[in-house]
């Protein structure tokens, strides 16, 4: 399967990016807005892998261009960019595709982090809004700590948690989820439940501040 | 240490009386509006731990004696009549006691169950400001599945998590929590990060709904 990266040039793109390209033989695409950006990035990402052994295929391509080139697409882009991100790639969407919103919304004051619901419910939601007739949607990775995802020695063992109105389309996210290796999925439900899954990152890192015997924490359900 | 449950004869009372019980020393009264309840189920509790070979001494009193009997009251009642309840015991209260806030605000939907943030901030905050000056508020508890939590023939395994502005009384409930085998404390910080924590109630709740993989479910941050 081909997987295109929104914003993959961030930290959360760079995560799932080594992840996918380490543990499956899907080829990846890096989008960026900045097309030189993504290029870049792909290469240095490639780089990480065959310096472990492995083979890839990673490229880089402006985000309307990687969005094309994909059946799954990753929006790895700030909450407050998410639906512009969308519409921005909308004419490379066709019937079929799945996008994948790992975005939350969070502002901070002197005690910590805080979810900050969208008027529309939840960032998943804002998507949903955005995405074109025939264009699925899943809210997934909102719980990854991006510095343990992109640091290949270091093993998951937490879970994800999947959010979607569209069954065929959270079952090949969870599919493509779980062939990373140490991430299980868990069903959360559909998109009416995503304020509650998205409030556990601004948790995490005020878990990881809080204590010192957990850094860049993940969650288990058990 | 003494320590009150009022709201002592629910599921979530029931389950805190029964661990620190079986697993501790300390006096234990259960609170109920009507003392009758509070000492049929004090008997109750007692003999659950007496037929495991264990000593115990449980109590049973009307909400404000038995807040009176105890150092630590927890406020085992739905979010709805919390404030009431704190209200309700005022005269009972000294300096230095120390509130424990296990509630949570929900509401259900056909999807499922979600976060239902009270106007004050969180329910954490509602006891804070219904407790009387002197008295500390504890946000904690809030995410241990009560059926679990009640059969002492689960192991825990689980993390709670602890939310307040006084670090002293902060200190003590976690020393008293970790009492409970298998119960790991986590600090969450100060009573503005309440409401990431109370939302993460509904979250379990629509995990155990949507997974056969698990029930009564608990979280491990790692």
């Amino acid at each position: 399967m081909r997987i295109a990266l929104l914003g993959g040039t961030g930290d959360i793109g760079k995560g799932l990016a080594l992840r996918w390209a380490h543990d499956t033989d899907h080829e990846l695409v890096i989008g960026s807005r900045n097309p030189e950006n993504a290029r870049n990035k792909a290469a240095e990402y490639t780089a990480e892998i065959e310096a472990r052994g492995a083979d890839t295929k990673i490229t880089g391509f402006e985000n309307g261009m990687a969005a094309d080139r994909a059946e799954v697409i990753v929006l790895a882009v700030p909450a407050y960019h998410i639906a512009d991100t969308v519409e921005e790639v909308s004419d490379s969407l066709t019937q079929g595709d799945v996008l994948i919103s790992p975005a939350t919304g969070m502002k901070r004051d002197e005690e910590g982090f805080h979810y900050h619901r969208p008027g529309a419910g939840s960032v998943t939601k804002l998507v949903v809004d955005a995405a074109p007739d025939g264009v699925a949607v899943v809210g997934a990775f909102h719980n990854l700590a991006a510095g343990r995802l992109g640091d290949l020695d270091t093993e998951l063992g937490i879970d994800t948690l999947l959010i979607s109105d569209d069954d065929s389309a959270k079952s090949t996210v969870g599919s493509l989820a779980e062939e990373i290796e140490g991430l299980r999925t868990l069903d959360a439900g559909g998109v009416a439940n995503a304020a509650e899954v998205e409030s556990l990152t601004p948790l995490l890192i005020n878990l990881g501040m809080n204590n010192d015997s957990i850094s860049d924490p993940g969650v288990r359900f058990q």
